[in-house]
């Protein structure tokens, strides 16, 4: 059983279902029945108005957003361990065309608004340092953890103060919903967020996953920026469908209460190797080379992650005896 | 009944198929199965060993491989109805850091070589002029002409006797290589072509494209882009099985015959009307407003084009009697 | 004697002076007492308050303009001939992250506005195609036309009316002014242009330009991207006592209205053979390669154009002896 | 008495005759007799051969270098305070395209081969994570710290064999030389430098400084960038006539003497105040803002550095009574 990664598990039935059910002949891009409404479907689940673009990827879809918040001379605040940093392989500066990230510490992956503004603070307000115009914070976090509504708020308050835009990477929105229960709207734009990565790919989709910004005059530019960066898809109505077959019936929700519920399994089968709290659908957890070897050879995969740790992901198919399997053998080391 | 584009059309149902059989857990991104088959499907198709890399459209295709044929400060020549200058927003330009296209005129899109030469010719050899680094032709063109193995050959030597990379846009490959007959690698790697844009979207496919790379050592750097741009997707086997299902038994082929016989059957119902010969499926018709108004008050639907012109485009499913009907009303006008 | 290039002239005695007379300790970049005397001096110059920003190149000052005039995904409207589009190496696209160049004709390198019409109205308003943003313009033109206040004003109309933004490239709009007497503000912004590049180098400078803008809005953000592309020089005062040299008791005009009269000088010589009316500062003619091997055997130098074509740049210090043999061998061929 | 930076002393007299004698008409950019010269005059300072490109300011100068060194999409290794990620307002990755600058710590802002090993340990060897292309070290650094030869070279063999390319800031390499008295090939090129930003400005220079590329197939696209940077000035020949004049007669090294010695005195007033070894020609001491303010009050201006640490930079032209004054007025606080 693998716990690489929620984006290696399979597409949720009812996503396939949907493609299959859009295979008809329709308006090429995006101008097909199933694209024209997400825009409504995401405004109703956000209780306000917003725009919602499809794209295929998570990096798509955080490097778009920041494109059109952050001029190419500017910069953006976010973890030194944040996605856009660690794992876009430099997107970032590639869909801007050459800003600068500013990397920030914070236990789990979080930072804090002292940590953002001491980093402004330091730097000098002329042309010769270059000026953060953006956060980008990732929920729920590279390492799990959730950001509540409040701490989010927090963020948006300092980022309202000193002029600069909120970007969420919301990858595992789900599964920081899922596991907070709060509202996704104040989570969101009422606590400040411009624009939001909402992640379906590693929650039950295939390969669509969604832009939503709140701010909505961005989305002219950020359509355009789209399609030049090759991400207008000729064929829209398979993502499209995709999305609101997730949608329906808060799917979404359930496919990460899943996973969330496998990794609280995993977790507490030995809580005093949690190297951070499992917030999320992620848990790391300490265990020697040795441990490690130990349950590699009855079958479950995972990654290595920092000395001494291993990091396993669960996903919104897995259950049932193989996962009680591996929490007894971690139960066990 | 719609002649839009071959973009609108449905994925084959063997497409649908195959991503359903696809639909379980494997490595993320092109580690999986699929993915890792395309390399040797595609060498045996070509019958020389290449990289083949899936994306998403037709605008990734092209210009992560022309960022990688010509660098920021240099240009690409391209018939100036070329895709990449008229559809693709730009991309060239973003994928490349602000490389150049330089426009050429050609009788339905294509280009002659003496075109190529006097445009160089044109250009001092100094730093104050862009200095071209790749042709780009595509394959049938946006005319729906199609490249005689020959034609693009002679394109191959003149750019290697001047130093520049060759491009395919191949989005309609497949119907170009229904019309001729021709070999495969006589039209692409033995004529010079050092990367193609294969297109699957057009021809069956729902969203996969294929980049096949005949100078297999700009592989390592086109991966690099592809990622950078958001253009690796988590679950790369629902792209490679789309095209490996396409792939078999000459599906691809299969598509692009039954495309393009149906573009013969408009074609032949009013010689004298064809814009251009109507070599593959894109069929190009002087008719007045009136007439076209006429055909649209019989349910078919179609663009506009150049003033008296229209544009019919057709896909691999379209075949029987709504097409006879339509034949029979260009006939009767 | 050399006519190749007014680039290739000596600086004005005074400049010398000027630069002697600032090589003392002041403030770095453009902090110093030279430096902030621009903005005042240039609104002088203009009736209307304006940001003045030394650079050392015509490029930089045009591209750093058109930069924040037209964003990375959209195009500036120019002649083919331009000087952007034919001698920057590609500058704008640079400069701006990918900007295209959309390119006009024109006689003698004008643009005029049913050609900008119809150039924007061929552009479809969809994503696929780049949108222009601006429209540049060079005054007196790469042929020595000259703009009158009102074909200037015709355009900036025009790019009012469709939200395009004017640039006007005037490396040598002191010629342009010297030959129709007309009114620095008329021609520029009260034309409509909105950042004027105010070339010195040509025109007895050694190496200050001045980016002229007159919506000052703009000139926070191109002071940044001044920085960011290296142009901020740390001893600001050379560029800027310079420009002020050339400012005071209008030197600029009086060594403009020198090079026009050696022009005219030439073209009066045989105006049966002036290529485009010798309006400026240069002038082409037409003459068989034997006869430019005359000209140079007799010690005159000056570039082949097209065909049959010689071009002759006179500068601010060429008069009297060498320039009459000139015209005498002109007349004489 | 000013101590703000060298970047605002005057130039040296030697350097305002040059730019006098070179006020006639030669050729235009970079083909007049002086430009010409500064091939020979470079591959003769430095022993072997080289290729020698002015250009105004550091900025230009490490920026185009590094654009030549390192792909849009890899990464340059430098220290979190280098002058390219702290004061060139993110040139690096302008120039480059979207190039990542990965910060590496290091006393008084000099890196050591095992932090670069580390850096490059913990980067996944894989598409997501950026690769490093190049080390960029500063000499003398920020903070006026010289590496030695043997320093360099171990860099420049750790280079080698991870295979990066090794770029030299030396906006004030003169200083470092004329510290330790070490040859400036072993310096540079015999230490594995690929490419070195040589400072005139902050050492007598006006606006000149110089890019000297030791693998001289550099030049071919550095002279490309140059140009499309905007930075290939039309009367070149004011440039290499500076940089010829302060070559002449060690006049660089002169001049970075006596600016070495004026920090000297400086330093030794107060040693145990000395926050970095002043090895250049920066002094950084730690004051009390009363004290800073005291010695303020006698007229002597200079930076506050991080808390309780001001900056006081000497240049070529600073001795005499005044520097005494100010070594007397630091030793009496």
């Amino acid at each position: 059983m693998r716990f690489f990664s929620d984006n290696a598990a399979p597409a949720h039935p009812k996503v396939i279902e949907a493609i299959a059910a859009a295979n008809r002949l329709d308006t090429a891009y995006d101008g097909d029945a199933w694209s024209r409404r997400l825009d409504g479907a995401f405004s109703d689940l956000f209780g306000t108005e917003v725009r919602a673009l499809w794209v295929t990827t998570g990096t798509a879809a955080n490097c778009l957003s920041l494109a059109a918040l952050c001029p190419s001379y500017r910069a953006i605040l976010c973890h030194c361990d944040a996605h856009i940093e660690s794992d876009e392989a430099g997107a970032p500066g590639f869909f801007s065309g050459g800003a600068k990230l500013i990397l920030l510490d914070g236990a789990g992956a979080k930072i804090e608004p002292a940590t953002v503004s001491e980093a402004c603070d330091r730097i000098r307000k002329d042309v010769h340092q270059v000026q953060p115009a953006a956060i980008s914070i990732t929920n729920a976090t590279e390492y799990g953890l959730v950001y509540r509504a409040a701490e989010v708020a927090a963020l948006g308050e300092l980022a309202r103060k000193r002029g600069l835009a909120l970007q969420m990477d919301g990858a595992r929105l789900a599964n920081a919903l899922a596991s907070t229960g709060e509202n996704i709207a104040d989570v969101t734009w009422r606590a400040g967020v411009d624009a939001l990565s909402f992640g379906f790919v590693k929650n039950g989709g295939m390969n669509a996953e969604c832009v939503i910004l709140f701010r909505t005059e961005l989305a002219d530019e950020i359509v355009v920026r789209r399609k030049r960066a090759g991400h207008l898809l000729s064929k829209g109505r398979y993502l499209a469908a995709q999305i609101l077959a997730l949608l329906e019936d808060d799917l979404w929700l359930d496919n990460a209460r899943a996973a969330n519920t496998a990794a609280q399994m995993l977790a507490t089968a030995a809580p005093h190797r949690l190297v951070y709290p499992a917030e999320a659908n992620e848990v790391f957890l300490k265990v020697t080379p040795d441990e490690a070897a130990h349950l590699r050879g009855q079958g479950f995969d995972f990654y290595d992650w920092a000395a001494g740790e291993i990091r396993l992901v669960t996903s919104w198919d897995q259950k049932g005896e193989p996962l009680e399997r591996l929490a007894a053998a971690i139960a066990a080391l």
